[in-house]
């Protein structure tokens, strides 16, 4: 059946109109003009009580459910956003905005440096996930909200709900941070390490000054398949590559032999033509930089109001259980309301994405809760 | 204390010599002339029925124990071979080959190619862990040895002393793999693969015909700096770096901030300048293609007389206890006389390399008890 044009979404761009028109970086740098592309789904009630604000992840974008006018998939967390959804767009009022520092629609590396005329390439400041946040809070104090219902997000979006709530705890009620930390471990900011190094080992790189000759693309493509190991569990690529060969036989040469090969390389050189690689470079920074841990969350706040739900699954090794359990154990110490919940999952950190039923059940009867109260 | 000449050991090099001088290969190819370069520690007695084989890992070479002349560190496993140690060179004749397709001396992808006079390079055949075994086989004919007392290795070296297991049953009496498997999981493939591919992506690498231009440098560093996280445990680095900074504060610059990113730029630059790239993509090529699973293990062997004794290390991750306890399962289908030990280790991977006192008394034991059967 076809749509109707009302039935597309579309992506918005909401630009920092208010003077000074700049962002004020925690690097000391501001950035300006600023631009936040997103999208909303559902209906700003006149309260403007019904607004819930969903981060995305590393590679996310503002377009998170629905269907764009030519799209052939739907948004990357359409199961979880829409009518009788999890995220309810009968009930609520759903943003989605695309981070700074990325490359969807947002002001990032790519961008026009308006004192330049060209790319800011390396030129763009190091931002940080509190960055992040406070450009959101700029675009929800556009929209007239006061105190947003929930902030949900996994895995990086996970890192910007709990940013919300340790920077503006009277602007939000509810939290839902999935499959994330508090801080990366040694073992993450040395996987995003790796990441980087490999797309600056890329001499298409050139300094980050690429845009007219073109992505750096075997560099990114090689720094795209690392993230995909960490982003599958052990088990699920065993129930779904095992050593399965592409062909009858070995080939005794340097092709992709086994099935898992084919899959990363897929998706490695996929990820070349829909990302930019020096956004990769200042997603993976922001969130090596992050760290909420013990006195540096909610620095002004001993007792908190803000009700916390809290998930992990249990096959993720990229952001393991125990940092959701380090996450629970600070939230105590506020005496956060607080429920966590370890899915059992062997999706590995992908779970947040896979993982839709347990998901939709914990979050809408949360959201039904933190409704009533 | 200066060493006296006859203190320092030396690399030797054996050369097929016997007709047809030449390796057959699984891939249906041959090699030769085929050169293993050796150490040998101890004394072969008059029986020959004292010989251990110890076979290296991934990165290893021949050098396993004590210094040669100019060395400032010992051989790579020196802590386990030696007087009163582990592998006790007053007991026993210790043997140590660099395998076919590495860079430390035995006939690899760095070696001239007789037909052209040239480096191998792709030209190379991609060899597999039996050949490796098969090789190590001449060697052990050479010295005229029926029956060695042990063989055993960590990593890859446990992959070829199951190998030797399983394709020379008769020709030993006791194995001891270490923290190995029977095969790669899809995730071990992976990683693997990632790794080939860093060095491949890097236009440095000119189709594997370097040896003129130099190393591809940068995608080495970056192939190894993947390794080198999974050589370590979550907790080992925590321990090791936890959120340590280099420097007093953070650069807000793409500069290694945190102590784990220098160490694994340290750790990857170093590794250039002391492995061959290509070395590199047919090693893990042959541990990608090694499967010993199920029938393929001991195929003409129903009931077996070579004794086991199988360690894994709890937070081994690359190579989990669990693979190790597939491998005992499969030992106890050959009615095999097995041990298994899970070391309790925080070091990850590392472990069969650092936790020498618990190895060593494991070992020991194990071989005063072979000796007396």
């Amino acid at each position: 059946m076809k749509k109707t044009d009302s039935e597309f979404v579309r992506t918005r761009y909401f630009t920092f109109a208010e003077p000074p028109c700049r962002l004020e970086l925690k690097s000391g740098l501001s950035l300006g003009p600023a631009t936040l592309a997103y999208e909303t789904y559902g209906k700003l009630n006149n309260e403007k009580s019904n607004a819930i604000l969903v981060c995305h992840a590393l590679s996310g974008d503002a377009h998170a459910a629905g269907f764009q006018e030519g799209d052939k998939t739907a948004g990357w967390w359409d199961d979880m956003i829409g009518p009788g959804k999890a995220l309810d767009t009968r009930l609520y009022f759903i943003i989605c905005s695309n981070v700074i520092g990325g490359c969807k629609g947002s002001t990032g590396p790519s961008s026009i440096n308006p004192r330049t005329g060209k790319p800011y390439a390396i030129d763009f400041p190091v931002i940080t996930i509190a960055d992040m946040v406070d450009a959101q809070k700029h675009l929800i104090d556009y929209f007239g909200i006061a105190k947003l219902l929930c902030v949900i997000g996994g895995s990086m979006g996970g890192m910007q709900a709990l940013q919300w709530a340790s920077a503006y705890p009277d602007n939000l009620i509810a939290c839902i941070p999935i499959a994330t930390a508090l801080k990366h471990s040694p073992q993450q900011i040395a996987f995003d390490e790796v990441i980087r190094q490999s797309i600056m080992a890329d001499p298409a790189w050139r300094g980050g000054n690429y845009y007219e000759s073109g992505q750096p693309e075997k560099g990114l493509a090689v720094a795209r398949m690392i993230g995909h190991i960490t982003f599958m569990s052990d088990q699920s690529m065993e129930e779904k590559f095992s050593r399965k060969l592409k062909n009858e036989k070995l080939s005794f040469q340097f092709t992709d032999d086994f099935e898992v090969e084919g899959y990363l390389r897929y998706r490695g050189y996929n990820f070349v033509k829909r990302f930019d690689a020096n956004s990769y470079l200042y997603i993976t920074k922001a969130m090596d930089y992050f760290d909420l841990s013990g006195e540096k969350f909610m620095p002004q706040v001993k007792r908190t109001n803000v009700r916390f739900l809290v998930i992990s699954f249990t096959s993720d090794w990229l952001y393991p259980s125990h940092q959701s359990q380090d996450i629970v154990r600070l939230l105590k110490r506020k005496h956060a309301y607080t429920t966590y919940c370890d899915l059992k999952s062997s999706y590995g950190h992908d779970a947040f994405l896979i993982e839709i039923r347990e998901e939709t059940k914990l979050i809408k009867n949360f959201l039904a809760n933190v409704r009533l109260t």
